[in-house]
């Protein structure tokens, strides 16, 4: 069953291809630049044996139609080709950043469903406009396939109101829908699978701390399977300390920075998405980079490395508290999966909390699967995790069309 | 030494004359209202056989300086005085909320003092000018005495880097002074002391965490006697969920206020400060008001408790991640002295963490004394500690003024 899964953006489109239910992918790519002067586009194919071959093409890509119609011929064109018509894709799993609290499920991608989406954009403002773009060309393109939404917010719908809801009056959240919502929600859910089945006990009965450290960065409490507290709230600002966003801050900050130092709302906006985190501290985003100019001795370089993963050890005590028994704590994304510096620091005198890390398998490098990275004496285990978005993705559109035996007609 | 600690608000003026080292005042009293048309005044005192008598009085005062010879006046008067003339009394203490990054000991207050509080004005708009407005008043009527400033401030200067700062641009530290300073200082020195007085070992080797729960919440972690950090940030609006103020939120939230909800800034300021926590949640303040509702049925109130003890319970987590050895959690201020529902629920399911409560123990009134709360096989002390600011105040004073033997002059 050939799954195209899409992730759509203001001005990018990143898609993987899949052959449902192997969980390779047989095209990867990403148009990026969309409706500038010109785009650039990077297309790679994998076949059986493991070989790869990479198409780069820089042309005018004037619109999301445009992009993914590109995509498309990309697919088809031989002697590359991965399918023979575009009828051959089935199904199309879509990346929606905002579900709102309409969506704890993988749902198809009905007309009703769109026009929810789009009641919802006040909430993901510059996410789910582009996603819905994606939705709408998809179906152009692709008009045999099966639609499906798969919601970054969906897995963190299983949180309790003590957990989601903020302490502002209740009119903010019967009138607005201000609440957490929570991101990351496709890879929280990835990992917690792959670790529960590494584990060897049912995802239903298994307690975890999952950190996704990427340019993003949240941190979940998943409880029997399910996420009980994350990180992120109404939006990905607040938590751990991020690439280039703030994560946690004092909110009469924001008053001081209007009054006092005189930024205007966007442009504090701006400041704390983009300008802050590590970039803020530090003046780089990458952690390998950071880890360098602390060795060189750079004190802004040390300094973002310990706030970073001072944060990061604080959530980690505080969803212990909040899971009582906690099976595993797991790092996944490119920061988690790669730098021993960060899981080092993180899990620093951490034994009162039961959290061992082994220096020697620590510092073994990414090999891509999961391994075990704690101390013999550690009472809980501590995991790297390496997550894979795009095909939780995939699966979940393929159990959602195929799942149930004969697949749903198209809408 | 007659000393008088005086805490001046906006429109109040609250004192306490002490006879150190006695710890137990002779007198106490709030003039409120100040500037109305009546302002209310309640002065108590107390004889050393321990009975008390009140005096009530409405009548108008238009300023502090005459709220303050008001005072005078009630201390002089037969036939309650308890001073024969203003001359008696030596020092006073001053509670003073922000003293930024200049001040992390109780201070003289010159005019070089008085002139950085004033520069530091901006980062405590509410409480900052009051307080210096009763330094002044208190310069001109009791003009033999020492003026001392305590502030709220000091003793969270021990933080670390990586604790009191924003994952924000550096030049918004370096400018602007923007980073977390902790609120509630007096408070957390005084039930630290207390604490480990009773633990019977110096306070400069325990590790405790103090929750300060009234009407304002704050928790701090005391490593070696030290504050290493606190919930409170730049502001005190942050951390725990209080009586009227949110919080932590994630800062998105204001600008979704702004732009979708079409608040103003000064309103989104008041809303945060004055209309959320319990109060937004619940529509109460007081704790027993909302466990009498919750034990009537009521959603909201059950809500507000779970959401309170709830975000308690994360930061004991997070603060036992940060220290690694915790001799005593301490509760303390009006809810955490009195409730055991609180002290309950904050506690529960936390045996993992070392932290057992003996519910018998725990459901005993409070007593004013200290007491041990926890169960035989809590690893961690729990413990309740009747909080007293002024005596804190009334003893940095004294120490400061009469600790290196012969008084210092007046400046």
């Amino acid at each position: 069953m050939k799954i195209l899964v899409i992730n759509a953006g203001s001005s990018s489109l990143k898609y993987q291809l899949f052959d449902m239910p192997q969980p390779e992918p047989l095209a990867v790519g990403l148009v990026e630049r969309i409706g500038q002067e010109t785009s650039q586009v990077r297309h790679t194919l994998f076949d059986h044996g493991g070989n790869r071959r990479q198409i780069e093409r820089s042309l005018a890509v004037p619109d999301h139609r445009a992009g993914l119609a590109l995509v498309a011929e990309l697919l088809l064109n031989p002697p590359d080709s991965v399918i023979d018509r575009p009828a051959d894709i089935t199904a199309i799993g879509h990346r929606v950043v905002h579900g709102g609290e309409r969506f704890s499920q993988t749902t198809l991608l009905t007309s009703e469903v769109k026009a929810v989406l789009r009641a919802l954009s006040p909430l993901a403002p510059l996410h789910n406009p582009p996603n819905l773009q994606g939705i709408e060309v998809a179906e152009e393109i692709f008009p045999q396939a099966q639609q499906v939404g798969v919601f970054d917010t969906a897995f963190h719908q299983t949180m309790p109101p003590h957990a989601y809801r903020y302490a502002i009056p209740n009119w903010l959240y019967d009138q607005h829908s201000i609440r957490a919502y929570g991101f990351h929600g496709t890879s929280h859910l990835y990992v917690s699978k792959t670790a529960a089945a590494y584990l060897g006990q049912p995802l239903a009965e298994t307690n975890l701390i999952t950190a996704h450290l990427g340019n993003g960065c949240s941190i979940t409490a998943v409880q029997n399977g399910q996420s009980i507290d994350t990180s992120m709230g109404f939006s990905p600002l607040p938590g751990l300390m991020m690439g280039t966003r703030s994560g946690d801050l004092d909110p009469a900050v924001i008053y001081f920075l209007n009054t006092e130092v005189g930024l205007s709302l966007p442009e504090i906006d701006a400041l704390l998405n983009k300008q802050s985190g590590l970039l803020g501290i530090s003046g780089r985003i990458d952690v390998r980079d950071i880890l360098a100019r602390q060795a060189e001795g750079d004190p802004q370089a040390h300094l973002a490395l310990e706030m970073y993963t001072y944060r990061l050890k604080k959530y980690i005590g505080a969803y212990t508290a909040a899971l009582g028994r906690v099976d595993a704590l797991v790092f996944t994304a490119g920061v988690g999966e790669n730098s021993a510096y960060i899981r080092r620091q993180a899990c620093a005198e951490l034994a009162h909390l039961g959290l061992v890390l082994d220096q020697t398998k620590n510092e073994q490098p990414n090999t891509g699967a999961v391994r075990e990275v704690q101390a013999a004496d550690s009472r809980t285990k501590i995991l790297v995790v390496p997550t894979n978005e795009e095909l939780e993705i995939a699966r979940q559109t393929f159990e959602l069309v195929y799942g149930g035996g004969a697949p749903i007609a198209p809408a």
